[in-house]
């Protein structure tokens, strides 16, 4: 079904014709009945598997992105050079708790940890987060390793949430305990689940505090750990990890797609996803999901025969989970070369049954999105509010440090009771993600990105 | 946390006070911090097991569901007895394909078919679905197998309504066909997937045709097997079962527990599930999920502190499955004893993320529970349409062959993109269970029962 679009002028109204209805559901019934994000994802999972920036299978998984969108119809694809650091697991991965018999945690290293530099033995001080940890005697750490066991807070229905509320356990946790002189630093899992997975994810370091080695441990074993600590004097642990961040960057790339917009060519509406992953599993929610659902977005937009008449670009960054190098990249290109972008959409929450939009824009902005309800709502999508965006599409908002109020982002929404379950594990794998759910969150991505290329003109001129 | 209730007036009202949200946050809190849906669903799909009525499985949820609630300070917990049809899978269970290599076909007799007598030989005839079936010429079918091979609209983002739509040759096709002289029938998995699993269900036989057998095949088996047919002149089959149904009914039970109501005890809000299941995987979603969320929602009221002004009254209905005899019932001995329902709720869709309710009511009825979203749609409850209630509760409805129109019914209705998956089959198991789904489950139920016991005392008066 090809429908011209050409005649009619631009509007930007509260009212749809049948146009808009037919064609999101012809996208809706492309999707679940001969969608390809199914088959992708399984192919990216199972025959290319987990990509961290550097990684063979991260320009494996850009080689395979890049031929499969050449065919579908779009009039450019072409890769944008990102430098990124390179950090490598190593081979030696172990968290041994000394007690009269050893006990081995699952455990692994986060992201961007230094080396423990052989066996690192020391006494274990549990706190709950940062704050705790800060309300110490300054003199407990010293020669210590430190256990961040805050928990994620269950009680929250957007489980995202939880997570913003305790990752800066992970994220800070080693230099804010080596400022008072602990030696490593052990961190409970982020995850809702009692489970027996380490779930990895990034860390920084402040420059100007001592790097000490950080590795996260299964929910099960910190709740074990933690008994163990209340019922014995001290608790003794030996952490051994030979991770390391290579003193090279290695230079990859960002895949952009676009279909040339008709009647406004300079005008970009993108939608994108990350096509790196952590090195556990296979990235399959996270984020090999937004990725072939942002793939599919062109191949719907071809099959229903939308001819968009501003220019929609899909963007597969690379380097989200260890550094967003994609993400500042494309923002910085994109402001070097004056483009203008109407709206950027990012799908990085996960493969589950979408129910809307989390929208960072002005109030008249949302308003105007939530309006569209009565199309989308039959779909499952009713959430339209005020929220973040995405990792990478938020640098795009921020020029010379001012935020464009213009430019606003939509991060898909889709169900979050299980992203953590999976999330940075060996267990974010194909098998997780169900085919209709994910089949969907194309389709809805599609469907917003055709509603703000016909709807919005009249905000940006 | 308890909070008296005694002294406000019934009103019928859009509003609502600080109370209301502090209760109905408590409810979620209290499911999602110190739930016992999970453990409990875990003890019975995996202690237990499958337990189709009549079954010592059946029997074993019923004693361990009674002790269970007897511990949550509920008034009066007792069963009423229910007698059923008892229907038995046996140990013979294959379809082959006699071709030039024969091939073991994926498959399982229907709840309710009578068995093959033996090896039961035919030629295969393919249809679409029942019309499909009614269109062909009458004497296409003597002697032979009708394989019906309507598949389910994956188009409906309401997979429910996809299921309704082709269920027909699952649970009429064997009289449909055998009125035409056919001697078994091969029915297409009722599932949105292509799996290897028979997803059984039930049939019934129109007594004046004569029974012959039926048994579905996995959907993956179906497509194979049209693709046969269609490449070769002809394909036999050879169908062997020896399932039957016991020539004695058996005595079973309903399970119901109560708290009284503080001001109108008369006056009942029935919530419900099947604690019956299929003979395949575990029941888990259907209806396990459902079991232990109305279990749970006893055990919220008691702990949130929760005095009811109408008597709450949770029902364990067997029989569901095959028979619905649990729930006819229910309804007829509520009718003889000239019980005052208010509204039955029920959670029979499994155990996914709640969405909301699908409402058999009259409009007026339907916009008052509307009304309540804003206290209801930061839990992810926003679906509050007509719909159907549910099998259970259905016949509560009807009196002397009437509609009453004064009592609503409400389906939990979670996202629906799952549930056929594993419906009536070998992965209907506890692993297939998201602990935060289910819970919130529960919670969302709790919370539409003390909307319902605090808001409705105006229209039945």
């Amino acid at each position: 079904m090809a429908i011209a679009q050409g005649g009619t002028p631009y509007k930007r109204g509260k009212t749809f014709d049948t146009v808009d209805s037919l064609l999101i559901r012809s996208l809706f019934d492309e999707a679940l009945t001969n969608g390809q994000s199914y088959s992708q994802l399984n192919y990216l999972c199972k025959v290319i598997g987990a990509r961290i920036t550097g990684s063979r299978q991260a320009k494996d998984a850009l080689d395979w992105a890049q031929q499969e969108v050449a065919g579908y119809a779009t009039d450019r694809v072409y890769r944008q050079t990102v430098e990124a650091e390179h950090w490598i697991r190593g081979d030696k991965q172990s968290v041994r708790l000394n007690g009269a018999v050893e006990i081995l945690l699952k455990s692994c290293a986060l992201g961007g940890s230094v080396s423990t530099d052989g066996p690192l033995r020391g006494q274990v001080i549990e706190v709950n987060g940062i704050e705790d940890l800060n309300n110490h005697n300054p003199g407990d750490f010293k020669g210590k390793i430190v256990f961040y066991n805050e928990p994620m807070d269950k009680k929250k229905i957007n489980t995202f949430e939880a997570y913003g509320a305790c990752v800066s356990q992970r994220y800070s946790g080693a230099s804010e305990a080596a400022k008072y002189g602990a030696i490593g630093v052990l961190v409970r899992s982020l995850t809702t689940l009692t489970d027996d997975f380490a779930h990895t994810g990034s860390m920084g370091y402040n420059p100007e505090i001592r790097k000490v080695p950080a590795a996260a441990i299964s929910t099960r074993d910190a709740d074990a750990l933690s008994q163990y600590i209340a019922d014995n004097d001290t608790a003794i642990i030996t952490m051994d990890f030979n991770c390391y961040t290579a003193k090279k960057p290695v230079m990859t790339y960002n895949l952009i797609a676009e279909i040339t917009g008709s009647e406004n060519p300079k005008q970009i509406i993108a939608f994108g996803a990350h096509i790196d992953s952590w090195d556990k599993g296979e990235g399959a929610h996270d984020d090999g999901a937004g990725t072939v659902q942002c793939m599919e977005v062109l191949r719907l937009f071809r099959e229903v025969g939308i001819r968009p008449r501003n220019t929609i670009r899909m963007v597969l960054y690379m380097n989200e989970e260890n550094g967003n190098r994609g993400g500042k990249t494309y923002a910085r290109r994109a402001k070097l070369a004056d483009e203008s972008h109407l709206c950027a959409i990012e799908s990085d929450r996960g493969g589950f049954s979408p129910r809307g939009f989390s929208i960072d824009a002005t109030s008249d902005q949302i308003a105007h999105i939530a309006s569209w309800e009565s199309l989308l709502d039959q779909y499952g999508l009713h959430f339209f509010k005020k929220g973040y965006g995405g990792v990478d599409i938020g640098p795009l908002k921020i020029r010379e440090n001012q935020v464009d109020s213009n430019l606003f982002l939509m991060g898909l929404y889709p169900d979050p009771q299980r992203y953590f379950d999976y999330h940075h594990s060996d267990d974010d794998v194909f098998e997780n993600v169900n085919q209709r759910e994910l089949e969907l969150g194309g389709a809805s991505i599609a469907s917003m990105v055709y509603l703000v290329d016909k709807y919005w003109y009249s905000f940006v001129k």
